[in-house]
């Protein structure tokens, strides 16, 4: 059933919600087409999330991964930008409603993501953020920075090594990037700055659920980034699974062994959980979920009942392929953009198109400044070689920005100084000082 | 009384509280000195403030106009840095109390600035932030860049109007420097984001209490910069005064004439509070302050009974140049600063330097992205000749920072293609969704 209504006055108007990969390639595609394009996100800005570790890390700001959405779109004579969060949506009306506004559709794409999953523990993520959205990387900069200022002023040796724990749950890319450039920064960048610790006393400590990191990559390519992880001073711990985590402590099990780390930062990297918009859509339309609470789409991306309603990107569950569910990645979302903006416009000429077909450009790890590893089409690189190939593919993604050469200055000029500008601790309408509850001490240069 | 104790067995120390112009100045001439030297600040970084309106516009991110503390000092062996906020002070035991430290000085420097003044209405700063810290800065751009997602979501032709009226209370530099920008922002950067509202339909309004804008001007220079700002569409209304401030309103006296303008954006450059460290000061040493609250210094910049402490830059009440209280500019924090740093090395050395000299480098502001007054050593100029010396003094003072490459290239790059990438509304921690209290209404591309 093609309910796709297409009325002679108005233009087939089609609402984008969502301004990530999936939706702003979408809109990209629609841009030359007849149809009137309204494009909905919570920010007023796109974040290239793969680097969303860099500025976690103090390496670049959240300007240099960012781009306005308006910006991205405004040559798009078809397409608007509203900033706000859909409550409901009503699929027999062809409403989606905001707090105060109802905007109606005739074609509407989904495309909000997903989060992490603390695995029924939501409690823990105050104490273990994770690293999604632009606010995520702060507030771990914002943590990882406090820390060692923090050790810095901490008399008491037990807390001072409290507070240079970095345990990081979660062994895939997110994680193991994350990992490589904390460790770089304990190692590098910061080894002059402090007086009172040697911030490469740090622990770095690596959690897995499972036997291989990068469970995505070949075995061999997971041992070596393991390999390269330990070079840089990563302990690497595999089938192991959180318990607890506590302000200060994060309990572990590994087998029968448990084991409690006395650590002032956790971050979390592990689990995956759909946005809202899919508990939303299961309650507006039915739709089946899948246990992570993606939305089980047909191989036209549309829910069974409603073909003018399309689900793509990470908050799609698309195991038409090989079987398998298609991976939570960029490249992902951007050809799933692009194949439903085409369907709709093939729909509106009433024309067939070919199935969705899903290129695999393979996958993209980097682990610290000079290693990375990469399986692209049956070719495995680590190391050197593998890290310059990552680099030029981000340069290559990153075309679509604005900002590309800023970027690229930053990079160059962190590379070569090997430093971090971006290591502000800021925090808007908050105190950031966190003091420690010890007797007061005279302390001086010398302690 | 020279009470400055030197010891035989450990350094003399210096402690400073306050990483702005004037205390980082002192600790770089220091850092050859026989001395230890502890650097205190709330915040990890240093900010260029002259700056920080680039940031509330969104035209440089946060992390170009600031650098880490600990990099500034990091070759300076006999310096350390402590992150922390100083509660009281001792000046009989020779101690600073932190939260929950206490550290020992022979010598002490505060120079903790000032903030704004909101003339006994304290209620008026959340509705009118004011511009002094990065925080401030975050949250004005947050703001600024609300009102037009805003205004662009708003069907009231009235409601859409306060939401694109912006009210600058205080015609100094920092307020004329900002309605410059965001005039340009208006009628420039954004004039394509949107479809429903033309951001040129933005007023921006500079208010002013005294009958000419940059009151430390020649009066024609300051003629010229109102000329300046009235060609980039902001309105200059001098001899006025706000007698309120709401959420949405606020009430200005001119004369005796009272009107009240609609507005959704205020924003606070005006008047002059000397940080919390003076009354701290008054109470433990019982120095005198000004009516700003600032500290009156000895022609040392000491106080009156306390010969190892010493007060600089905004923070300090210093009129015995002239007769008049030298002005609240990095250039005089930074010789004081300077100075303060000689005088302890000279006092140690049991000799005597020659009184303090102030070196009036002249007054600059920059309006926009062509215009600029300066008053330099009697030269005055105004206009493009005018912009292009800012540039150049503010690249010569970036040189003393990490990313003065990126800030040159960031700003190349904006000033070429007319774009600000750093327009990002983000507020850890906070949804920075603000919907409208209507009722429903479809809303259409056409609306």
């Amino acid at each position: 059933m093609i309910n796709t209504k297409v009325k002679n006055s108005t233009p087939h108007k089609v609402v984008i919600v969502g301004g990530g990969f999936g939706g702003l390639y979408a809109a990209q595609h629609l841009a030359k087409a007849p149809v009137d394009v309204t494009l909905i996100d919570k920010r007023n800005f796109h974040v290239f999330q793969p680097l969303l570790y860099q500025v976690a890390t103090g390496g670049l700001s959240p300007a240099d991964i960012s781009s306005p959405l308006r910006s991205l779109v405004k040559d798009n004579k078809n397409t608007e930008v509203l900033m706000g969060e859909v409550m409901t949506i009503d699929p027999d009306k062809q409403l989606v409603k905001l707090r105060y506004r109802e905007i109606s559709y005739d074609s509407l794409i989904l495309a909000t993501g997903v989060t992490h999953q603390y695995f029924g523990q939501d409690s823990w993520s105050e104490k273990a953020p994770g690293l999604k959205t632009l606010e995520d990387a702060l507030e771990i900069r914002r943590r990882v920075f406090i820390a060692f200022e923090t050790a810095e002023k901490e008399l008491n040796p037990e807390k001072r090594q409290e507070w240079l724990t970095f345990v990081l749950v979660g062994g895939g890319s997110a994680g193991v990037e994350l990992a490589g450039a904390l460790a770089e920064l304990a190692h590098g960048t910061l080894k002059d700055d402090f007086r009172h610790i040697k911030t490469s006393d740090a622990r770095i400590i690596l959690v897995h659920s499972s036997e291989h990191i990068l469970p995505t990559y070949p075995p061999n390519l997971s041992k070596k980034a393991r390999a390269s992880l330990e070079r840089l001073g990563v302990k690497v711990q595999t089938g192991t699974r959180v318990i607890d985590v506590t302000e200060n402590t994060i309990t572990l099990k590994q087998g029968d062994k448990v084991e409690q780390i006395q650590a002032r930062t956790v971050l979390w990297t592990a689990g995956m959980k759909a946005s809202g918009m899919a508990q939303i859509l299961a309650e507006s339309t039915g739709v089946d979920l899948d246990k992570s609470g993606r939305v089980k789409v047909t191989p036209n991306f549309n829910l069974p009942n409603y073909d003018n309603i399309y689900v793509i990107g990470d908050l799609a569950y698309y195991a038409y392929i090989k079987g398998q569910p298609l991976p939570g990645i960029a490249p992902v979302a951007m050809q799933e953009g692009q194949y439903v903006a085409r369907l709709i416009q093939s729909r509106l000429k009433e024309k067939i198109i070919a199935p969705f077909r899903y290129i695999d450009w393979g996958n993209l790890s980097v682990i610290g400044k000079h290693a990375a590893v990469v399986d692209i089409k049956g070719f495995r690189f680590s190391g050197f070689l593998a890290w310059f190939i990552w680099l030029f593919i981000h340069v290559f993604y990153l075309l679509e920005f604005d900002n590309k050469l800023i970027v690229m200055t930053q990079w160059a000029w962190s590379y070569l100084t090997n430093s971090k500008g971006a290591r502000l601790i800021t925090t808007p309408g908050e105190h950031p000082v966190i003091e420690l509850e010890d007797e007061p001490s005279v302390y001086n240069l010398s302690t």
